[in-house]
């Protein structure tokens, strides 16, 4: 994982803008919020789906780093004051701290352009029909019916009078964060033409593998230190947040992580060894402690 | 182009979301954003390009409200306190105002998203090629190198030391305005498999076009009242903001219009009668009193 990372690190280092100019200092921004961090889950996912179907390598890192572009702008914008008002991410200043609220939004806003941009370019596949369906699948996952929906309840649930229940919870979630990650599983199988069952079942993977994980990011939340995660902690508690840990309790919200994550590999059962590494992710993001 | 901007409206309530639920208020503030007002100028060039090659109106109409999409979700965004901290748009609040900060950057979030979701569906258009082509270009008119990249110019202008010189304003304006409103007149040509002259007028119709219409906007802002244009005038001085018409003063920014206009009708001479609602939209750019 640490390897797919650097080699996603250098490709978002070479797709995005970095001229002098006027405008530097936005580029500068766009950097900061999508370099030098981060696990890269969701492009580690691209590639790791993508190695199932023989693709190539560019095609892959080229839809993993626009994936991890589209994540790093979400980020940018849910630190903003206006939202969460973040003061770190990642081990280092949050955007509109290192820069300012304008650039920050502007950052963001343009990381999101500079993904579709990527997803749509002939270097990322030869088939226009995949250009056009990856870029169809990014646009739902982030739009109002998925990353952008979610925030919006999860903002709502904040400031709402009464707790929300486990199921809406589990929306808020699958909204927030889990269209995003079902998107990355399946992103290879897009990329490797794949049939259909294939596809499903990656799709099945990634969409329980996002489950556990935002679960374990909870608990992380509710148990670890700022220093081991790189952002600040029991940050939920803090706001009054309703998470399935504040609901279920730490124990029953971990069994719960693992039931999912093992729901997560058994949709693998069809895929050979070349699997291997999704599944032992699987068990990773349920044991991490960063 | 007020039936047209009818037609464009009815495609965008028809597109945009508006189920009930948790998240309503999200897509609540994205209808705010995107209906009820606007002259439709750039969906306007979308339907003329198009019915110069006889592209369906439903492919049009699709292009077109995506376009207004990414237009409205620029509006959103530049309003926010943020940036220029606008309280009035198109004769109504703005969207933090009617809503709150962190649903009118959700919702320009989400707008954009949307956009390209509109363009990648295979109801915009049967060839995936031409789908994945109008999203490159929409993300590459969009993104850091189009309209994000000149918001960030015009913010370090207001708070520049030295006054921009005219080469400078004039490419803040391209990248601010100008490359959106040249993909909105090219479009019609992507749509239409128009053959590359064609297409090449089109899009330099479109560049001089936009170049004209932001030099009559601050034209309007120096001199309109905000009954007459729907927003807040006399900002851009009130602002110390360089324009060309600061720069030059009216008369001379009136000609430089003026020339302009001429310029765009130019382009279209190897279009018939067919263009001559194109030619009208010159002239109206530089006459329109909102």
């Amino acid at each position: 994982m640490r390897a797919a990372a650097a080699e996603i690190e250098h490709t978002l280092d070479t797709l995005l803008p970095a001229e002098d100019g006027a405008e530097a200092r936005l580029y500068a921004a766009m950097r900061h919020a999508a370099l030098g961090g981060g696990k890269r889950m969701r492009g580690f996912l691209v590639l790791e789906g993508a190695a199932q179907f023989g693709v190539s390598r560019t095609s892959a890192l080229r839809v993993a780093a626009a994936i991890e572009m589209l994540h790093a702008y979400s980020l940018v914008h849910d630190d903003l004051p206006a939202m969460d008002n973040d003061d770190m991410r990642r081990g280092k200043p949050t955007v509109h701290k290192a820069f300012d609220e304008a650039t920050a939004i502007l950052a963001g806003d343009a990381l999101q352009a500079h993904a579709f941009a990527v997803l749509a370019h002939e270097d990322t596949h030869s088939y226009p029909a995949v250009r056009a369906e990856l870029c169809l699948r990014l646009a739902l996952a982030a739009g109002a019916r998925g990353m952008c929906g979610g925030q919006m309840l999860d903002m709502l649930a904040e400031n709402g009078a009464e707790p929300p229940t486990e199921a809406a919870i589990g929306r808020l979630q699958l909204l927030k964060t889990g269209k995003l990650i079902e998107f990355s599983a399946e992103a290879g199988a897009v990329l490797g033409k794949a049939p259909g069952p294939q596809r499903h079942a990656l799709c099945a993977y990634g969409r329980e593998l996002g489950a556990a994980f935002q679960i374990a990011d909870d608990i992380l939340d509710a148990t670890a230190s700022a220093a081991e995660t790189g952002k600040r902690t029991g940050k939920d508690a803090a706001a009054g947040k309703a998470t399935l840990v504040g609901l279920l309790g730490l124990e029953r919200a971990r069994v719960q992580a693992e039931r999912l994550a093992a729901q997560a590999r058994a949709h693998l059962d069809s895929f050979g060894a070349r699997a291997d590494l999704l599944r032992m992710l699987a068990d990773y993001t349920i044991a991490r402690r960063s």
